[in-house]
């Protein structure tokens, strides 16, 4: 059960335009702060601006800002948009040749699951996960814990 | 966001097996049955032997029934088995590289989201998704509607 990198990215883009909100940024800044591909990071700040959650100014001096106040930008409906779809079984995609398909109810549970995950997510905006500035900074000791859940692989958990 | 067809798969087999209790199953019916891989089937019911979900019996005449009693098929336990994983960040991984690691809010949310899915899930045993024999049947007329959450591309509920 993974979600993408174009959502990983998404939120990255986002939790450092916060964190600068002082000044314009960036796509090449993002891209050298966290090591990550760009263009890739381009096709998530394009998603980004066209549906309002980034700021775009054109020009040499350009770059990005957020489209809307923190608190207004909540992480369920942010997952929901940057995640390309919710295939938690085949009978969930367009290409469904399950033969039981209208008698299972394995979608039951887990439609409920995957609400039961969006509205946990509901509950929280970028306003609650935001940064200061100097985390993104050069100056800071790093490192790379692993925050994954407590019940994956045994490791351990936040 | 998905779960992989090795999960899908595992919920076939199992309730393909439960359907026939009162005979062996081969992975041969099961793959005609479904249409899909024999290869990935084979990994699929040995990990459901190994962690005693199926029951093979060795010989000509084999095959595999359950291992449990529906009601001790747990769907949450299950899927948390038959995933490789549960990655929604690059800080969720081993090869974690995101310099924002140690201080990010995200993995509470997220680790809570991923906990209230599968609590959901856990809501749910293989008996309350039982199907009678005859639907796996030949003459049964199907269809093959889309089973996704309402949200996945404005697509149909359940």
């Amino acid at each position: 059960m993974r979600l993408t990198s174009f959502t990983d990215y998404a939120l990255r883009v986002l939790l450092y335009t916060a964190a600068h909100e002082e000044q314009l940024t960036t796509i090449a800044e993002i891209q050298k702060t966290f090591d990550i591909s760009k263009g890739h990071l381009m096709k998530v700040v394009h998603l980004l601006s066209t549906e309002g959650y980034l700021h775009a100014v054109r020009g040499r001096s350009g770059g990005i800002r957020l489209g809307k106040a923190p608190e207004e930008i909540n992480l369920g409906q942010l997952v929901r948009l940057t995640e390309p779809d919710f295939r938690l079984a085949e009978c969930f995609g367009q290409e469904n040749h399950c033969i039981i398909s209208q008698f299972c109810k394995l979608p039951g549970p887990f439609n409920q699951a995957l609400d039961a995950f969006f509205e946990t997510l509901d509950g929280h905006s970028l306003k609650d996960m935001m940064l200061t500035r100097d985390i993104f900074g050069p100056t800071v000791e790093r490192t790379f814990p692993q925050r994954g859940s407590s019940f994956d692989l045994g490791t351990e958990t936040v």
